[in-house]
């Protein structure tokens, strides 16, 4: 049966989509979900097919990209054929049958999400195989060298590459962007891609576009870190883990967070700039992610025996999570602090500057450029000489500069409802507030912690300065903070 | 931020889908997937997004359903809002990690199912957990209850309501369209849906077919079996069952029969016509769906507790799977055989009939239409003193009588290559044959069996015959059938 082509004129995004009506789909035995191959006399593509109840039963639509590939036009006709299955969704229901998948498996697996091979259905099949089940070691070292093999590399010629990644939940912990200069300060290669914020007030990305460009492409990014060592950019601008992409997108409704996933995840996009000396650093505390030690050694563990098995040298730092660390907390306010301890400035956030110390301390003894028991002192050396800060100049002048803008003169202070010393500050309701407030979107959109866990308050002491562009959402912000206190005080 | 609509004229059955540019998306906080809520000055509706990386950043693009429902029109603007995901995702979430789900959050799951307010990705999850982690027969019966308080029903006055199920898997096993007319001639009340076929080469409706209309609806399939007591009709043009079968719409690309699932989707289909005296038929044999005593006994059980628990009697029968039944296979061979036993012919399949008295006998003393022990004879007096066939001429009137075609002249033999017994007919390749044939969408494509097991045969005697419409499909079914015999001859 010959079919007549309608275009729709929407982007898929790859993927090649075909819809048919219902009962021209019944009479070639299909089902919307199905891979069906269409033919003119120019080309054949394989497409994901779609039905709807209300089309003209001798036609076929064509989602843009389909349209485009077979170079369809009017008058033309197509031939629709049934397409085998890919054999990867044998291979996700093994898994979801509890079986353990080989390293050739999985490669085929990711290998079709990354051409569009896999539909949401099937990825989804795959991701709650994982949750429920998990990936055990080597099946997520497999899938992390799978993601990496799918996906762009960077290739750099440097023996030693040094990467870090923080598991997260703790707001302004920005030491990527201290880390990276004082690293390459001292001669090593780094080349950082972060992510930008889901849930938190700002990513790493998010806070250094502050100052600079972060989506450079690849070669621009070659260049940069070839002269002047590293480099802090978005990840997602790079596509270097093409698969965890997609497979996040079908996460995302769910929110889940299968460990091996989240372990690949990690490991891929170190893997992918071909980072070879590793830190972890894993907060605990009651209100981030981690909640308690034994969970932190647990991951501690899989992330050192992945490591391993990926051939990487890495170490896991086990931090303390029970307060924002630095003093601002949002981009604009974040990027503040990075640039205070940079320039050790007498304000500058100790606690911010200490933990990146001891962050740079740990990897320069791993990469054994500092023998052991002095990594401590290169690293302060490295920060207070102002050589870190002289590199990360050059960074942000080689990513392309951007001009900081002054801090909003829109913004209301919370005070302290009694007197007493700060026990803990939420972290997830100092991320809320700033959240509300408009960030990431909002780079003035934050909070300035004025007191610490620790610190005496006095009744009627402002706690925190909150910041937005907008009158209306600082409004919101200050409401949210002043009936739901992230402060303990006792 | 208002938008300017566009319609793209696509009707996706009920869900409401918009189109917003990636960059947009972002922008709002918001990722393909989520749910938004639009609003225009004439109405407010709660929508489906989807993203792509190329349309005009200021509008938004809204399926058939969505533009009619907001009534949207050219000039018109748009707002959104994110709206909050429903409770029932996280009630997946629970059952994702294993936590069995009460009956209310079973039902929120369901009925937000039916109402499409839950996406394929967050059902996939849906039926991932219940495929992994299983259903307990107290969630299985909150499901069935849940899946029929979420479709239609048919109510009638009477007491008793029969219902009788086969597991499948058993080429021409078709007990339905003779166990209705016996049933229904002894008096008793029997509305019975049935499946078309998705792998085999007839599904009852698709062999009901042959004789009469099958998509009758509601209140006319009411009226007959209150007329003539019963019904044979497609279950799918009633919509019994509609989270059902949008549940089979995601379990389709890997093929899942999650057992709890199964199980309600089943009971469902009973407890929806009102049936409380059901028998269930699960056929064992190495070539069907279940292969051992042990797998049999163990659904026998599940099924009896979940009757129970949904207040109905029940009764299941386990049967030879070993070869298909009757002699006839595909929808027109199917329907020669059933008129035959139902008209009392000397070429009537035995094996057929045999099956038939066996399970009308179970009913009738399920239901205490025939004292214990007297089923049987009873049963054989309604088929052979020509009552069912009298009911059956009956209901194919109400149904709406279709005219029975010839059978095709178009065929081929298929001989024996030895001398022999027959040990074994492979039902899968039986099937197989007559689906590469044509069936059923083909009514005349299908295969007539000369020989069954225990049959001796010799070298060159005919085992069986493919008809077909089509002379290019039935070289297909011969050369097939040549190369992978379905016959066992010792």
């Amino acid at each position: 049966m010959k079919l007549i082509p309608e275009k729709v004129d929407i982007k898929t995004g790859n993927k090649y989509i075909a819809v048919l009506h219902e009962d021209t789909a019944r009479m070639f035995d299909l089902h919307a979900g199905d891979r069906i191959i269409l033919k003119n006399k120019k080309n054949v593509i394989r497409a994901l097919l779609d039905t709807t109840p209300t089309m003209r039963k001798d036609h076929i639509k064509l989602f843009t990209e389909a349209w485009d590939l077979l170079e369809a036009k009017k008058g033309d006709k197509i031939t629709v054929e049934m397409a085998e299955k890919p054999i990867s969704t044998m291979y996700i229901k093994e898994k979801l049958n509890g079986i353990a998948l080989t390293k050739a498996k999985i490669n085929e697996i990711v290998k079709d999400i990354v051409e569009d091979d896999l539909t949401d259905i099937e990825m989804t099949y795959f991701v709650s195989a994982c949750y429920i089940h998990g990936l055990n070691d080597q099946e997520t070292a497999d899938l992390t060298r799978s993601i990496v093999a799918n996906g762009n590399k960077l290739k750099f010629k440097d023996k030693i590459i040094v990467d870090k990644h923080c598991i997260g939940g703790v707001p302004g912990n920005r030491t990527t962007m201290i880390v990276v200069p004082m690293l390459t300060a001292a001669g090593l290669k780094m080349p950082k891609t972060s992510s930008r914020s889901i849930t938190s007030p700002a990513g790493t990305a998010d806070t250094m576009e502050v100052l600079a460009n972060v989506t450079n492409q690849a070669p621009k990014l070659m260049k940069i870190a070839n002269k002047v060592g590293g480099f802090i950019t978005w990840g997602g601008g790079v596509d270097l883990a093409a698969a965890d992409d997609r497979l996040i997108r079908v996460r995302h409704p769910l929110s889940l967070d299968p460990e091996g996933m989240l372990l690949a995840s990690i490991m891929a996009k170190k893997h992918s700039v071909g980072a070879n000396h590793v830190l972890i650093d894993i907060p605990i505390g009651k209100t981030v992610k981690i909640s308690n030690m034994k969970q932190a050694q647990h991951l501690r563990q899989r992330f050192l025996k992945i490591a391993k098995l990926l051939g990487m040298k890495a170490e896991v730092i086990i931090t303390d999570g029970k307060e924002p660390i630095g003093n601002g907390v949002g981009p604009l306010l974040e990027a503040i602090d990075v640039i205070k301890v940079l320039k050790n400035e007498k304000d500058a956030p100790q606690d911010l500057k200490n933990k990146c110390i001891k962050l740079v301390a740990i990897l320069l003894e791993l990469t054994k450029k500092a023998h052991k028991g002095q990594g401590l002192n290169m690293a302060k050396e490295l920060l207070e000489s102002g050589a870190a800060w002289k590199k990360m100049q050059e960074i942000i002048k080689e990513q392309g500069e951007k001009k900081i803008p002054k801090l909003s003169s829109i913004f209301i202070d919370i005070k302290a409802e009694k007197s007493g010393k700060v026990i803990e500050i939420h972290n997830k309701k100092i991320s809320r507030v700033c959240r509300v407030a408009g960030a990431p979107k909002d780079i003035q959109g934050g909070v300035y912690l004025y007191k610490k866990t620790g610190d005496k308050v006095k009744k009627g002491e402002i706690l925190f300065r909150i910041y937005s562009s907008s009158k209306q959402l600082l409004d919101y912000a200050s409401k949210f903070a002043k009936e739901d206190s992230a402060y303990t005080i006792k």
